[in-house]
């Protein structure tokens, strides 16, 4: 759980919300801020505000034409562009430009990007396994509210990642649920705006110098997805058990039932070990095959972030 | 409240789903009743399972071209084809050429139309004014299951209806939530099909000469809308208050907080008596300028429902 961790201070941030077009509460805090800016100031950076997809946003749909959020590989970012390119790969494209190339030294520093989900996540955060820097994040921001539940979810992308956080150095995924697609919560949408306050003072006290300590952090990663039970047609035979239903991050045992199907037998979890089940009933996913997604919940030792002026010279 | 009530046995009845393609509980019993219709029948007669808007359930959106539960007015029926139509509107013929012709003799008996909400309205039947047919229909339900709290909406239309069930000589939306758009929740599911089997018994009593005392309820009768504060470019301002989401069929008094304003300041209910507000913050308003509906509460008293073979017969 080592790097990459930036050794000079944040000054390029951004908090991304619609990329995916109806998650409002994302989408309505960055038309909000594209507004009055003043509230992502801090005193050594101002983070910008990005609609991520806003033709998506427009007619409060997930996407036009292929989800944003997995069209950040190497592949979309560098084709050349053509008339019939897929809106989103356009879009992606742009973006690459504004806040990477992905993987360059002139990337974006960290990008904050803002999601909602149908499914009973609460608080979570979304993060690619190893980067420790986010992991300090995700502990200042437990620390800050410590009456709050807040998980966190790591991917080790099997092959690229593929999602906007990508493109900058470091970011981080804040997905709140639940709140129905097309709807904006209050509850959720002041939540979210705090968080987001709380991440650019994290990141404002990193680039004044502040170290943090090493910790251990209860995580959950992400092992692979369940599809739905299906009729012959595609359809769905069945849905997410009432046993199962609003339970994410709580532990899934062996022969618990999973699904209840429509002619009224259960379906049972036939894997041999607990697993804990995430994005449970998630309605963007019912497309993907995928009614939840199964993870492993364990223990990981964060390394402590020294202070930046402790970064290490170059040797001699 | 008095009129239609049928004299004879309903015969020709429907269970319509997916009139909305994105509300999933009557999208997946009406599919799963095309293969197994059993379910629907009854001595004296055989309810037909019907997908009302196919296109747009394809698709999991509302609608395709425009809103089918508002395309039922004569205008659209008797409008003449053309290419160009929007989808609905030719579909809404198809309809009433199926169910109908609305306002004929030849109509169907009976259209339960089933839906799903976002808001947080339990179950709930929604239906015209005065059709005391529905309403004994309603009281059978609620003590059938003492236990679950129904609420009946009443809607008096200020023209003319528009909605599927008006296709029919009798007909109720069945109206559950919360439930987001694009997700199936088993335990709405499994309501809802014991709602329908209800339903479908309490005709058959009907029709086998059953007569239904007159009672007195409690209706909610829908007044008019409240749209959410928005900027100047119709975007959101602010959102459903905390202390009034989820808070569907609760009393809004004057001088209440209805709304958050995204600068933090509060929007009070400035009404001069308290009313009821239904489909709070229901995602497929927005575009409709509504944040909720209000409705007054108020007991109706509902005559005895005689039984078929009491019927008048026709004078000489």
């Amino acid at each position: 759980c080592a790097l990459p961790t930036p050794w000079e201070p944040l000054r390029r941030v951004a908090v991304t919300g619609g990329t995916h077009g109806n998650e409002l509460g994302g989408v309505y805090l960055v038309r909000h801020w594209l507004q009055a800016p003043g509230e992502l100031q801090r005193p050594s950076f101002s983070a910008t505000p990005i609609l991520a997809n806003p033709a998506a946003t427009a007619v409060c749909r997930r996407y036009v034409d292929q989800d944003l959020n997995r069209t950040f590989t190497n592949t979309f970012l560098t084709s050349k562009a053509a008339p019939d390119d897929p809106y989103e790969v356009t879009r992606a494209q742009e973006l690459n430009q504004q806040l990477g190339p992905k993987g360059s030294d002139q990337a974006f520093d960290f990008i904050l990007d803002l999601h909602n989900t149908t499914a009973n996540m609460g608080t979570s955060f979304i993060l690619e396994a190893k980067i420790s820097f986010s992991m300090h994040l995700c502990r200042y921001l437990q620390l800050q509210s410590p009456e709050l539940t807040y998980s966190i979810l790591e991917y080790q992308a099997p092959g690229e990642t593929n999602g906007l956080p990508s493109v900058a150095k470091n970011g981080i995924c804040l997905e709140m649920g639940p709140q129905p697609q097309g709807v904006l919560r209050a509850d959720i949408f002041s939540r979210m705006r705090a968080l987001v306050a709380s991440t650019l003072d994290f990141i404002e006290l990193f680039n004044r110098g502040t170290a943090f300590p090493a910790f251990d952090v209860e995580v959950y990663r992400i092992l692979d997805s369940v599809d739905f039970p299906r009729t012959e047609d595609g359809h769905l035979a069945g849905t997410v058990h009432p046993q199962l239903q609003d339970r994410d991050f709580e532990p899934l045992l062996p022969g618990a039932p999973i699904f209840k199907l429509f002619n009224g037998k259960d379906v049972l979890y036939d894997g041999d070990s607990t697993v804990y089940p995430v994005f449970i009933n998630e309605a963007a996913y019912y497309e993907k095959s995928v009614a939840f997604l199964k993870s492993r919940k364990l223990t990981v030792s964060v390394p402590a972030l020294p202070a930046l002026t402790a970064a290490p010279t170059l040797a001699p």
